[in-house]
């Protein structure tokens, strides 16, 4: 199974840069990780909301494969403890799922259609985070699961 | 009012220093805000979780002021949304608190003293972080809060 994190906007800012290359790395240990940085479309942030997340759902939607496994950050999702985040990547490998796509959304969050699409929506917390500072708290947390799926101590730092 | 972060530990790390020292300053326009690193005591990482918990309360005990107002970062806390946590900052600027400390415990929480100390107990998350990413997300939570509370626009990075 490949893991693929994918993310609107900008290239990774300088503070989180190191500590999602870290998270990046470890995570390759255990599954094919990569980072997708979905450059937004041209002029889009002239846009009123609902235009740019249009053009951002045309997107994600153009460059995802049919059976990807599409988990969308959204506050709109389900609250999930370290367990449950973990088990919801073991049932994917053993439903032989090729690729799951974790998806941060845009400024706006995304359309209805990338809603639909998605096969879980996931909220990581009541609080609002800055989309580059979720990058790494993303790539964080499925290290985490990788570690509790393998009954693998944490490597703290 | 001042904002005071304390942390059990080490310094920050490289990967979080950047991001840490950011949202500080820009905290700084609104509150005098700075972190507190608790060294360990010495050889305290040999000794079993309770006794480690219990020399670390030990230290933090020892520097709270009485009129401190002790928030205490800790998974059996009550998580808040972003406007709840703008709330609990602005009803302590009220209430003319000269000192609000946001605590991180050590790597086995706090021990039942300082939860009792503890005049708020706040969960960030149903999820687990590494104690030196929650100093970046807790820096970059206040500076939201402050946000919020004079209806500013954040500045996004």
């Amino acid at each position: 199974m490949k893991i693929q994190f994918w993310s609107l906007g900008k290239n990774h800012e300088a503070y989180v840069k190191e500590g999602i290359a870290m998270f990046t790395q470890r995570l390759n240990h255990y599954f094919t990780t990569d980072w997708k940085i979905i450059p937004q479309p041209k002029n889009v942030a002239t846009l009123p909301a609902e235009e740019q997340k249009n053009k951002e759902a045309a997107s994600i939607l153009a460059l995802l494969k049919k059976d990807d496994y599409l988990v969308l950050l959204d506050e709109r999702g389900k609250m999930l403890n370290n367990e449950s985040l973990a088990q919801l990547i073991q049932a994917r490998a053993n439903e032989s799922v090729k690729t799951i796509v974790f998806l941060i959304g845009g400024a706006f969050g995304v359309n209805d259609a990338v809603l639909q699409r998605a096969n879980f929506t996931w909220s990581l917390s009541p609080l609002v985070f800055p989309h580059q500072l979720i990058r790494l708290m993303l790539a964080e947390q499925i290290y985490r699961s990788c570690t509790i799926l393998k009954n693998e101590k944490y490597h703290h730092i």
